[in-house]
């Protein structure tokens, strides 16, 4: 509970129209996309820097933690609040402060959502590369938290690779500015970098200056479809080691592409092992050479058909069954986890099949959702929440697909963070050594663990 | 003066001839690339991690400071002993541990040398973007400590964009490995990221994942001939501004067009008053139209003249010119002060302008040489050291070249790093409280300012 103290004090600072301390309010932010939920004690919704450093300073002197959030799109449970915590809701920042197309920069506030941005770009013939699949929803500011990536990042990289510079509010309420509009090397110690990917736990993000691109001349969409998702594994090791860099590199199995087509009716081969969506971007001249070496690797990993996407309501027919896939399969069962970890590219079919063959020893229903050409894939659990059995069996899973991973020469995480689920995992990744050196990096910045305290570490 | 005692236990850890302190070796590794020198008490060349983690160790117990040491290329004195410290070099670490070219990773020690890397990957038909001008002595291990760059990372991006994972040997000795194989996001906080750049002042870097990319099928290399650099530097404004993005912008003015074709004879045009070496890759159907394009760009420029080169003969010599344009200076004066800025690509033409103005402001002579699609570059200020009143104006002209880039948005450090140099302006760029944030992570890293200490802060 909150007292009318803190409430008013909350007010005076961002505006009554910026503060909820309601029960429905309070709990509407207080669980993210995973299945885990905190209670806080009031939602703030900041809308300049200057008030997120009153709040900064005023919750530290009341001794009130503070839970950084955007759209709450993270699968890590990195935005679930801890008990009396207040949450800073970023997603009234929305701005776009600047669009630089002479120097490939764009400035922007932390709320706004990526797709707005890149609604915006594409008016100047510029695009952002990062595009998680919730990029309808989710804000660059938790893209930031979380480095996160997308279908597209294959070629052009994480969001750490397109952060040039950012304005920080640090636990102790000062405000740095890192970087800014330069390409090259971040004087002193990479501020910036060290920042991204931290998950709000270092500091609360309130400006941030994004490396843009102008938008590619040209791209082709493909479909290929397999009867075996072991060959559709292949293919994409195949085209990797030709030295081919398709935009986009994507795999389902049969499991999603069923559930994708109840909740699209795009046309998916229901009756598929899997398929993969392959995107190519570039100059006009390239594509058809490209095309043709893509579908003779395709061929010969046994391809059952292999279609060209012809126009733009096609394009978009296949990228909204990509896109709506974790969400459509709430209709085969009420809760799933979704599984994040990433391989060595060519370690890539050994880890499917062994979540084929998981898939089979646990007894679960197991989706293959995967940014294949990285190695990094997405094994979506599905289950019931209520059956305690099963959730056992399900964090047996979880558990095994990590050690997997790690064995493979892989990571616990590609792109959704450490937050509270990987908590454990990460601890299996690097050495007591390595820990330790995360938790003094913490403490430099952190000393008083107020910044989303709990996770990562 | 260095012990007996220690002497001998330096080496029992490393071996008697990996160890050296007699007054020639010692001074042999006291200077490095710029006119700074130091006196340290010993030079040790370890070869193992293991070496290295017992040398940190012993002289930590014996209250010494480390200096950590490539081929000492670097330009800002990151090398520069202090009196009573150690420098532990590592250009005998210069194994190559692994080519993997199924997952574009290369795993080296650091005291490989850039070249002998990029002969070896070529074998593979790979290589490693990153490319200083200094490439043939400079170590890996040293690229990392500065983030370099080089002429190619127009294109390509600089050193902490290919730096995979890394083995690193902390201030106490103990040993962590960041990263490894996988090319999305670092779970927990990016240590990868804080070491690169940090000039080993938080930790020895002993081994290194890099990612490694497979040689474009096709190049092209041509010379522009300017009457006047401002010409030169509006079309680099102009290619940038055209979306097209070369592999490499290079500039020299006149100044260094003489003093390069004294040292090479590769045929210069002595009466330009600049010239810029642009070089495209990619596919070979995609090199005439832009090449067509760029000639336009030249042309609208008011180029004198506009070469392409048909041999490999003729790449090979004008890349020669610029590499050695550096140390071709001396021909002309026993001195060089070489300046590393970075402004927004839009603000170069009128970074120009200002040095061509400096230039005769402070009646100093000043080469501009640029790795000019980033906006980095290089004025190179020639003088003699024996001359007080000259000296005093050039310490003026660093101050006023790094406020320059400051006013227009741009950065003190390009590529070379702080070091000792620039402890001075880097206080220019950030402020008290992010200067705050640096001294919290060296802190958090080595508490007792043993690893390079008086580097950056």
């Amino acid at each position: 509970m909150i007292s009318h103290n803190v409430l008013d004090q909350l007010k005076a600072i961002v505006g009554e129209k910026n503060v909820f301390a309601d029960t429905i309010s309070v709990s509407s932010y207080s669980y993210d996309a995973t299945m885990l939920s905190g209670t806080a004690m009031a939602t703030v919704f900041p809308v300049t820097t200057e008030q997120t450093v009153h709040l900064v300073k005023y919750l530290d002197s009341v001794n009130i933690p503070l839970v950084p959030r955007g759209a709450g799109t993270n699968l890590s449970g990195g935005t679930i609040p801890m008990e009396n915590s207040v949450v800073v809701n970023f997603s009234r920042m929305t701005k776009i402060l600047e669009i630089d197309t002479e120097n490939f920069v764009a400035v922007v506030e932390p709320g706004l959502v990526n797709f707005d941005f890149q609604v915006e770009l594409e008016k100047y013939g510029f695009y952002y590369p990062p595009d998680p699949a919730s990029y309808k929803a989710t804000t660059l500011g938790g893209n930031l938290g979380e480095c996160s990536g997308g279908p597209r990042c294959f070629k052009y990289g994480v969001t750490r690779d397109y952060v040039l510079g950012l304005e920080v509010v640090l636990p102790d309420g000062q405000i740095i500015q890192t970087g800014g509009r330069n390409f090259r090397s971040e004087p002193g110690f990479d501020l910036t970098r060290i920042l991204v990917g931290s998950e709000g736990t270092l500091g609360f993000i309130t400006k941030i200056f994004l490396r843009i691109l102008p938008k590619p001349a040209a791209k082709k969409t493909m479909l290929a479809i397999y009867n075996e998702v072991e060959d559709a594994s292949q293919t994409v090791a195949d085209i990797v080691a030709a030295g081919i860099v398709p935009t986009t590199l994507e795999m389902m199995d049969n499991i999603l592409i069923n559930t994708a087509e109840d909740a699209t009716g795009a046309g998916l081969p229901r009756d598929a092992g899997a398929l993969l969506i392959i995107e190519i971007d570039g100059h006009e001249v390239d594509m058809d050479a490209q095309v043709e070496i893509i579908a003779e690797i395709c061929k010969k990993a046994r391809v059952r058909e292999f279609k060209i996407a012809r126009t733009v309501a096609e394009v978009d027919q296949l990228w909204l069954a990509r896109r709506v896939v974790i969400g459509s399969v709430a209709r085969r069962r009420p809760s799933y986890s979704l599984q994040d970890v990433t391989v060595p590219r060519s370690m890539f079919p050994s880890a499917v099949k062994e979540i084929v063959k998981v898939r089979k020893d646990y007894n679960l229903d197991i989706g293959i959702l995967a940014h294949a050409g990285d190695g990094n894939f997405h094994p979506l659990v599905l289950f019931d929440q209520r059956n305690k059995d099963e959730v056992e069996r399900v964090h047996a899973v979880e558990k095994h697909i990590c050690t997997m991973a790690l064995a493979l020469g892989g990571t616990v995480s590609g792109e959704h963070g450490i937050g509270l689920l990987k908590k454990h995992f990460i601890e299996m990744e690097f050495s007591a050594t390595a820990m330790e050196s995360f938790k003094k990096i913490k403490s430099a910045f952190d000393p008083n663990h107020r910044f989303n305290p709990g996770k990562i570490m």
